[in-house]
């Protein structure tokens, strides 16, 4: 037992002494969802940073979980303190700068913490426009401190830091994209099982949930500018999906993630995770209702069952490191 | 029994007799969330409506209730597949004169059925933006069949017709807004229970969720134009929020409320319920941190509890119809 | 402007004047979704309580809305303060008696405050059962303080209060139940629009949401037994749903209130919301396989559209007093 | 290009040619969220299996990422198909043997196929108690084709199988837990951020998120009996929990973990992952009014930030594979 264990306080009991064969392996602890709103004042101009801030760290934690022995444990409570003072401190540049400055703080400050993965969540807020010339409301002139959230896709990323290199994987989530057209699917196997009829024009619809893995990884190198990437690589995910000829979801996937890699030479590897939103063309014919796409069609928009397309695309050379798993069904 | 009411098949089975001095009261039924999508073609260039219509009718509907006659009831699927060739053969101008052609064919055309009530969610839509003037990538010419889903405010209606007079309440919900400065809250109550500190400088944030009714009721006049209303609606409540210098979230609300009232002579009524979403001030006094509003803070963003604020703004001489509860807690 | 209203304050500033012809109708404010946790202890024999309690006051409140004065005003702050302090002071006895101690302080103890309405949702624990004979591990005696949640329904109440006389709903939600035959479904309006088949052998499946007012409204009157009547009332729901053979579920539902009313004189009134969630007969013919339900079948559940049943079913010569709607769809 | 690569179709664009130095990764896809319910009939006497079925595929699918060409592509409507067809023709013994079949089906019946992976969640049903011998309601005779579903845990698994070998890791969700005593937290790191106190007698309360794989991988050798496994692991998991007196929810889970290992031959490794479901006690002082837990107190439930403990334990000598994220935050 580590000298650094606390005993002989009256009242403490310890659990079951271990059993047998059994050992430990991988463990993480941490404050999950801290939700950090930052303000920052340009005189009458302000500007706003919403994340929700995720921290994970491991190391050599096998007393606590052995014995109940806190020796080397960073409470939870101090990391969410944490999270709040360097928000003050250091600002919030970005999410990824901010997530460097929580992991590297947690990695060098308590010895026995040896790596730190921050995840962050950031919800992004557009400007209320006021100031019609013709308004005769009081105060109605333009307002500079008034926000409407964008509601749209959730910005994510998360840092990894061991103490020595970095892995930086950005992406977003929900961003809901559709085309009217320009999508096909014939061609397909036929088995015992198929009733599905080709399509020659069809909705494509998903849900954009994407990462991305940052080359960066060395305090040697020079820092990608994080935010300008970010809008990037969510263009060219935007444009691809809309510009792609679609023959099958996996086809619109694999235009998405590679034009990402080919154009942004800061990201090494992508993986993208497409729910096919189906929207079914309405059978109308019982009604005496002709129902074709071509005429602009009735569909039904179906929550469950629903095709779910994965893959990663990466940089010739580059190794895959994006786990498979952005989803849990 | 009911004349119309069928008998004799084998195997059916009846229910309990009805028990001594029970009544049937108010009763409605009907098929919920028809997630309808429509697509309109101009050629090259889509248009898209993506509503979730719910429909509620009601009528002479006592047999049904006692016995399981069925000879009075319009089957809830009836009731979908309706929704659906309605889309494709009057087409969806707006969400308002959608529910307005539904109620309208349930009502005449079944004798039992005396009321329809209709419900409707509509999703927004933006284009994708393409066409970059250098683009390198095929297909990179504008494309006018590609969408992404705004995300924002989810737009509601409710259409009420009883055969002769109709009743429109619109809305929106979801709405999050925020101000970060011109907030206070003082010279309240204290009391025993009392621990709050008064506040000069606050954060007001909020999810604004709306409905409001509209004085159109009757075929012989002429209707709004849902659209432009809706569009008018949803910016004197953004432009009231961020114009307004706040004493309090009661005060907000009844500026939002007024305004719209105010400058829309077809709404004779609005209800709003404001979450009050506390945004609290870090203390970080403990670590050697100064964290003033006037400096651009760190805030605590809380789940719950929240504060709760709800009113009904009206015109006067109007009466009060749109029900207190839009939210069950 | 009242007296009590604080004015000078240097920074404060007011909204918009009133415009014209704009009236405050009904309000209300409070503090939603107070989590309590109230643990008892009687010796090593321990008991939950785990309620989310939202409060709703009303009151002479002009001034808050008009002006942003906020003397009538007790904060929201202060509110949940309470909630947590009665929770210590009177013990949750039950959410009903729980309900009524703190109405009863709001109106009686604030001048302004003239009505105020709790709801509270209750989530049921079970005890974890250990002690087993012939476990071999370290302390596997029986424990008195180990907890896992039912998460089967949540049990409402709403207690109401205007300083005279009491209204108290309480109901159940979320309570899903199906019955896999004893369902028909035939015998209903053909029109145009249909295509659904006749049923004489379905699933019926619902998730039960109801609410029941008590007769008892008078401090004058002994109040019910709260527990007991919500366990009884449940039991007569979970019963009149297995045990009634149905052709329509509007007939179930007739079933599950009368007998309610029948057999709680308690109780005066109830409301049911029940959708229908359709389970659907897969077919199987183009794989060669028969899908009979007299076979034991496979189905389809479906998420969206469902029928939606809502009815009210009260003691003859009872006014209906619980609002029409239990949802917002 | 595959010579089975379908060609000619008039109107079929392809996307843009693959760009320079990208390549295709790990990849898979299929139809998630298939909702089966089986109803099984005994004469008067009926069973239920209700899950959420969802299936991932691999193998040879170059070309339908690079060209949208979708012959090696079996259509995720044909899985949702075979998933409905296997229900009936196999019925569904256990979640885990229903999967076995499936991800056999898939992986020997389609050359191009090389690995399935089968995520099953299955929803418990509990038979509703009819038959009060005093009943005085028609039918109130014992009924067995009614239930309630449980709405405590999820239970889950997962098949993965290559054509060679198994690995079946099954587990559970949403299994929250309190233990309102014999918990601590003390002794733990001090550094500038810390303000927590230490607290000798705390709630402890967390949602089990629990997976675990089975030895079993081959089917030379005799399979598990999936439902006992699961009740008699779950049981573990209740006990352990309620039975360890807890110096942090690292022992807690490591009691857990260990006594499943320890007590079940035939599971290598489990992961679980705990969030600390904070309890705080409420700060009644300034009401004059002590909170102290031995008196049985007052708690505040917080909804976030959370505590989140993840660990795997495992046999000695087996090798982890059980991913590290069972979450996303």
């Amino acid at each position: 037992m580590s000298a650094a264990f606390p005993t002989g306080r009256p009242g403490a009991r310890f659990g079951a002494a271990r059993p047998g064969p059994v050992v430990l392996g991988q463990n993480q602890y941490g404050k999950a969802e801290n939700r950090v709103v930052k303000i920052t004042r340009e005189g009458a101009t302000h500007h706003i940073k919403d994340l929700n801030v995720s921290v994970a760290l491991s190391g050599d934690m096998e007393e606590v979980h052995l014995s109940g022995g806190n020796a080397h444990v960073l409470p939870t409570d101090t990391i969410k303190n944490t999270v709040f003072a360097f928000a003050k401190k250091h600002g919030i540049e970005s999410a990824e700068q901010f997530g460097i400055h929580l992991a590297r703080h947690f990695v060098t400050s308590q010895e026995p913490i040896k790596t730190a993965r921050i995840r962050i969540e950031e919800y992004t807020w557009e400007r209320i426009e006021t100031s019609d010339g013709n308004s005769r409301f009081v105060g109605a002139d333009e307002v500079k401190h008034s926000f409407v959230r964008s509601g749209q896709e959730v910005r994510t990323t998360q840092i990894a830091y061991d103490g020595t290199s970095w892995q930086v994987v950005s992406g977003l989530k929900d961003l809901t994209v559709l085309n009217s057209t320009n999508s096909e699917f014939w061609g397909y196997i036929k088995d015992k099982y198929t009733t599905l009829q080709e399509a020659y024009d069809r909705i494509l619809a998903t849900e954009v949930h994407a990462r991305w893995r940052y080359h960066w990884s060395s305090d040697e190198d020079r820092m990608p500018q994080w935010d300008r990437c970010y809008a990037q690589t969510r263009k060219h995910l935007l444009q691809a999906f809309a510009e792609t000829y679609s023959l099958s979801l996996q086809q619109t996937l694999y235009q998405m993630g590679s034009r990402v890699i080919d154009s942004r030479q800061d990201v090494d590897e992508i993986r993208l995770s497409l729910p096919n939103m189906h929207h079914s063309l309405v059978d109308l014919e019982p009604f005496g209702l002709a129902n074709d796409s071509a005429d602009g069609a009735v569909y039904y928009a179906a929550d469950r069952p629903y095709g779910l397309i994965e893959a990663t695309i990466l940089r010739d050379g580059a190794t895959q490191a994006i786990p498979v798993d952005l989803t849990n069904l």
